[in-house]
């Protein structure tokens, strides 16, 4: 029987729960996996902390240099989050040959080829699947599964905050606020939920897998990003009655040599499987060429589902007989000849004030036209105040000409306001 | 780079799809996988088989000696499907050393234990991706990510062509036969549809996912099956009024030491994800103890779907640099301490047509009643020649009390008779 130990540094939620698996689970893993996973030391700021969570203190340790010196740990375990100190600390544990695991998204899509050196200096390590939608499978799907298929496309739902939220705003009317204040005292969404809400999470995640899924490297800099705060309720209804269900969407497409990558929210066919991904639940759509669609569902967040990820990754490291790398040629840079598409293919749709005349209406068709957009449905909404909401439901059409086209409509004299442009699909 | 020589014994749907994919994304599988992987000998019948469907006649053979004496071969595919020859001619090639890559569920299921014996004593591998849910990556997902879980539940729709005529019979009101019928046309049925619409297929796979995710073996012989053919477009109706939609469910449960594994039709919930799952789609819940939920969704068969599956093998084949072996103890038998529940939990629907008179209701009331079986609700149907349907959804009670109270209501006289019992999720 072979013997692992392991460290762990951070232990907050998913520290937690990755210690909690390894204990309750012990002899489980030892049985059916052949390997005896022990937590020999746990890094954190102080002694007292790492045993109030862990009723254990002599594994406790606040230098990284007593797990850095113990020869006897081959696996550091990395939940700190955030880029300082956790990369300063990976760093050294890989060049001193430990492998890492981490769940460190905002990292790994900011530095993931300086990390892959260090590993392969090394000789360590580094292994992540805990980093994207956390006890979905999806990198190991990706990585061991799709091997054999050219991936196309990698669409879901990967931020299971900005899931509860609009979950919230759609079943139960919230407002924006109203539904963040729940999600909050859930424990769903922070106390400065700017990173969850505004995409940033869903974007680091969407540049590790896409980077995986399209074997190049996509820099999270290079992906549209937009968040849900500006989504309002009165968005929420009208898309209903159009059959519609609103979703903060991630999508990856590759088209040959040219990739779109985008983060925004998007308007899912209520009878689309994405449309029933309810609350903090996350889902994947995974498009090869041979597989079809594959659609992967589960938690995305939490101590106990992240921690499944990382316990999956330190037996995946531990039985491991050789390391693989991911190759990310130009150190980290968009690889050639891959090239981002600024422009893609959508619906849309565009809710506006305007003034309650009659005739206005054509005007807005007129400039749609003249761009080249045709329309699927219009909407005219009850006047106040001698203003009406007009919202169109276009046919596909570029992104492009739907910028162009609002920024023409929006100077109208009749327009008051531009108030939502979603994305279709 | 590493070239790697494969040969596929049986060149018909999924043997032609692995041919196609591995010669289409050859470059692909080359520059990211680092694996040249070539086919240089196909195995059928006969050579102008193999000439027709590849295009190809110099690597065609008809005896399995030309793929044993070829030292360059170390991956065979075996996609020829049933127990014989394909058990005969697996040992063989086992033994001789070279690794086998199959989607043979049948013979899997049957005769795994064997298999795996011939694999250890060849020091070859045995990788079968393929043989369940075609490439939806479920064997994968409890082998590599959910190793660290212990896994309590594996529940799903796993057989396409029962969820395709389900499908045609609750969306288009088809009956059993027309949409068999279908399905036969479309090429989702085979000519003797046995194997599909009885459970068979099913009760393979799920033997072959529970024995994975329970870590002992479940011997198919100990599943509980029943298939789709008694199920009539009146049941599907009654279930939609409830709330309910019929699939064909395999369910594998682990309490403790106790297991319980069954295939039969099942009224899911309209609002659960499963019911979504249409035509021939396929979907697997998973349900470990720390990651929760996990579903995988996607094709459960077909040439491309099942032949990505397959390469996924082979590449993961080719690039192992060790064997593994899936251990049954007691030769294949179920393994002790496991126990197989022989009564389970459920919820009930029941179809009785009876005598259209006063007080009949209370004499069924009253059986159930002794039974310890309490209702949720009852639908009384129009009645026609004086007779009556009426349909008792029942709460969560066992079934050995629900196949006693039933045979015991049949027995009543005002009954003609006992038309469905369905279980409900």
């Amino acid at each position: 029987m072979k013997t692992v130990n392991v460290a762990i540094m951070g232990i907050g939620t998913v520290g937690g729960g990755t210690y909690e698996i390894l204990k309750k689970n012990r002899a489980l893993i030892k049985r059916t996996q052949g390997v005896d996973v022990v937590v020999t030391k746990i890094l954190d700021r102080s002694a007292e902390l790492i045993e109030k969570r862990t009723g254990n203190k002599d594994i406790a340790v606040t230098n990284l240099d007593d797990i850095l010196s113990d020869d006897k740990i081959s696996i550091v375990v990395e939940t700190m989050g955030g880029v300082e100190p956790a990369k300063t600390f990976i760093k050294k544990v890989l060049l001193s040959g430990k492998s890492i695991v981490t769940a460190n998204k905002e990292l790994l899509s900011k530095h993931w080829a300086e990390l892959e050196q260090a590993a392969k200096d090394g000789g360590a390590g580094l292994y992540f699947e805990a980093s994207c939608v956390g006890g979905v499978p999806v990198i190991r799907t990706l990585t061991e599964s799709l091997q054999g298929d050219n991936v196309l496309e990698i669409m879901g739902i990967i931020n299971g905050t900005t899931n509860y939220i609009l979950t919230k705003m759609t079943e139960e009317g919230m407002s924006y606020g109203q539904a963040l204040k729940e999600a909050q005292d859930k424990g769903f969404a922070e106390f400065d939920p700017t990173a969850d809400v505004e995409g940033f999470d869903a974007v680091y995640k969407l540049s590790i897998l896409s980077s995986l899924g399209f074997h190049t490297c996509i820099p999270y800099t290079e992906i549209y990003r937009e968040g849900i705060s500006k989504i309002t309720v009165n968005d929420i209804e009208s898309g209903k009655e159009l059959g519609y269900t609103v979703k903060l969407l991630a999508i990856g497409k590759k088209k040959g040599n040219k990739v779109e990558v985008r983060v925004h929210p998007t308007f899912v066919p209520s009878a689309h499987p994405l449309a029933a991904v309810r609350n903090e639940f996350n889902a994947v759509f995974l498009k090869g060429d041979c597989v079809d669609d594959v659609m992967l569902y589960g938690r995305g967040a939490g101590a106990l589902p992240t921690g499944s990820a990382i316990v999956s990754d330190i037996i995946y490291c531990a039985k491991a007989t050789e390391r693989r790398y991911t190759d990310f040629e130009n150190n980290g840079k968009l690889n050639a000849p891959t090239e981002i598409l600024s422009d893609f293919d959508s619906k849309y749709y565009i809710a506006l004030s305007v003034s309650d005349k009659p005739g206005v209406l054509s005007k807005f068709t007129e400039v749609l036209g003249n761009y080249g957009i045709s329309l699927n449905s219009v909407i005219q909404k009850g006047a106040a105040d001698g203003f009406a909401q007009i919202i169109f439901l276009t046919h596909t059409t570029t992104e492009n000409a739907v910028r162009n086209a609002v920024d023409e409509i929006g100077k109208l004299k009749v327009v008051k306001s531009v108030d939502s442009l979603i994305r279709v699909i």
